[in-house]
């Protein structure tokens, strides 16, 4: 039996969540109730904030961010600022399982045989738009920030490299415009400034926990470890994976793909981790590697992709850490600084992405400047790299400071606002014209 | 496209788990590697164990316990043993999150309609299934080890009292005798004795923590804690749920009702955990309140069950609950007193629910005998009251010490391995005595 529902509000819920409430006495037994209850909030807040995203026609992550900056700057759960260390570990451990997991899903979704089709015209815009950000953003920060430290410098300069593959095809599918040759560009360079991002950030990583720039033979030893991770990764998976899978296909017990997958993606965040790299470095090769392994289950008739089995686990964990990236912004010393250094950033990162679809080159009709518009999002991966500027410590300072640590968010928020909507009026535009090109030679 | 795959093995994986790998240095930021290695080692495990289990004909709760006594006593990833602070914190929370998640899964499987029906029988049933057991255990744990305190006692007794509603009903499923009225009795009853058994283990923690026997009225003030606190839940989510769904079912935000969802159970987790229940009560209770609310997601034609949103994640996080209570069984120090205790506690805990079969009262037909194996296997819950008894200390010791913990997971993989060979061979033999009596009155 059904019973009719009258409809409620939520506040219930909010009420629930007060300062004195969850400051109270630690559990009789296993985590405290702050870990519970704290969880509890930054998921409902996160839902709520993308919620109202989706609303305003934006993106969930944005309003994830946003509702991430209110909970932390109005102090309701005792965690506001910057401080990484004085946070619960088990809620920043989530967050970093969440965005292990996410960049698997990303991985999932990047198909290898779709980005070699486009990869000459892809590949040209994905290099453009990596080199030409970084540089700028590299001249930016040491013109406007000459105390800061070079890496300071080179981690803002990479946070602004990758175009992020979730918000531009989110925002393509939202527009009908993912079957446009522009989208395939889009979408393929996307992907390839992903892996380029993550050799950067190895490079920069390991430049900023040694303090000083490596000879070209260290650096080449990186690029190394961080291109042959995720070569090995894929030869590996080439040939191992497919049989594992088939394998496993005819086991049994219930659940036992998507735990393969995920512990898959688990064995190489750690390896890589081992091996130096960030851990998404491994859990994005692990997702590539899963692309094309389409499942079939025990019993079941029709295959089924895994990032099946790993979105909803995705979808709970993941706001975790966009919500928890908001919190990290502290409004409370908010001074002109950070803002015209956001303000120069994006300007940076705008044009560095509208240069590089000048990349597109050959015999293609793709219009240059949307494929400009397409790359601008910068998006999870720029705030990942910001939080591990922000975690990795030289001489007890963090090398990604709090000012600059906002001005990325800032950044990363603004580029990822301005592109539905100019995308959607360049789109508009191009129909036109086309329209007017297809009855003119009528 | 699609490429042919020749099978492998699963061997290339296990290979990798080796200590010498895991041992080495921690990762530059963000969580070691350790951490992610172990979490992939303790997920492979977990399914390979459970396959096996399946192929058996086993549950696969047995096969990851097994699959966490090899992990642990082979010293393969640096923990073994008993010691509950010395592991990792974040698996350590992880387990303690899949934990939480899965009371709320079984809250959400449990029905409140379902339960009214067979209310009489079930609730007698699981009286005496609660009461026998339990005091039976506290008899024979008295008399075997009369130097373990009075609290420990009484925990024994509590990890008796909780017929694991899982394993029960996976074994009536597997048997195709889900619709006899036996089937009704035991799943009601498995119920309203998870129910007591948590109120059970309210009391008997409080007991624990405090080190004294509370006096009758500290001991009402614990009950009606507990009871006020699921009637509360229940009353609240009965009025307040349906009508927050409602609304939520509105919100086009992606995962957002498993958000909502997942967040109410962390929500009541945290609560409980403030009043000084176990976090998996609030968890249950959350479960209990949203069973019956079934959710139409924006945009989508046909309603879907909340647990099919919880599933996936469940059947990631709760193996690595199971894979570690194996782990946390040490057999180094195997003596014969764990194992004379594990077999007088299994005897007991057979007696105890035989007897509770009488309680199946009126005019129904059911047998009691089916009804009294059917209640056999503890689970999940026994495991779940181990480890709550383990992680109090009482003057610097646990209230359950690693002997008599080994004990308790020994009888719940003894009562677990009997039920469903027994009740497959008892089914039988009803069907049997069933087909004569037709032909005989034919």
């Amino acid at each position: 039996m059904r019973t009719r529902r009258r409809p409620h509000l939520l506040l219930p819920l909010a009420l629930l969540i007060s300062p004195a409430l969850v400051s109270a006495g630690e559990g009789a037994h296993g985590a405290s109730p702050m870990v519970w209850l704290s969880l509890a909030a930054i998921l409902l807040v996160a839902k709520l904030g993308g919620e109202l995203a989706v609303r305003v026609k934006q993106p969930p992550v944005l309003g994830e961010l946003c509702a991430g900056i209110l909970l932390g700057n109005l102090g309701l759960l005792g965690f506001h600022g910057f401080d990484h260390t004085a946070d619960l570990p088990s809620v920043s451990f989530l967050a970093e399982l969440g965005v292990v997991l996410l960049l698997f899903e990303v991985g999932l979704e990047s198909t290898l045989t779709e980005m070699k089709k486009v990869a000459p015209q892809s590949g040209l815009v994905a290099v453009i738009g990596v080199v030409g950000p970084m540089v700028m953003g590299f001249g930016v920060t040491s013109w406007l920030l000459p105390n800061e430290s070079m890496p300071a410098h080179l981690f803002v300069g990479a946070t602004l490299c990758a175009t992020s593959v979730g918000i531009t095809a989110r925002v393509l599918q939202d527009l009908k415009a993912i079957d446009r040759v522009e989208s395939k560009i889009i979408l393929g360079a996307a992907v390839i400034d992903d892996v380029l991002g993550l050799i950067v950030l190895a490079v920069v990583a390991s430049i900023a926990s040694s303090g000083s720039m490596p000879d070209t033979w260290g650096l080449l030893q990186i690029v190394g470890l961080a291109t042959g991770f995720l070569l090995g990764a894929l030869i590996l998976g080439a040939y191992v994976m497919p049989g594992v899978f088939r394998a496993a296909s005819h086991l049994r017990a219930p659940g036992v793909l998507a735990a393969i997958a995920i512990g898959l993606c688990l064995l190489l965040a750690g390896l890589a981790a081992l091996a130096g790299l960030a851990a998404i470095v491994g859990a994005f090769a692990a997702g590539l590697i899963l692309d094309e392994v389409h499942v079939r289950p025990f019993g079941k008739k029709s295959a089924r992709d895994l990032s099946e089995y790993v979105a909803p686990i995705v979808g709970v964990l993941a706001p975790i850490f966009f919500v928890r990236t908001g919190m990290m912004v502290d409004l409370s010393g908010l001074s002109a600084e950070p803002l015209i250094l956001a303000g120069a950033l994006s300007v940076v990162a705008i044009i560095g992405k509208l240069v590089a679809g000048l990349g597109v080159v050959g015999g293609t009709k793709a219009d240059r400047f949307t494929v400009g518009i397409g790359m601008i999002p910068r998006g999870e991966v720029g705030l990942i790299f910001a939080n591990v500027g922000a975690s990795i410590s030289v001489a007890g300072v963090p090398v990604i400071v709090p000012d600059v640590y906002m001005a990325i968010v800032l950044m990363v928020m603004i580029t990822t606002v301005i592109t539905p909507p100019w995308l959607s009026v360049q789109l508009a535009k191009l129909n036109r014209r086309e329209a007017a090109n297809t009855s003119g030679s009528e």
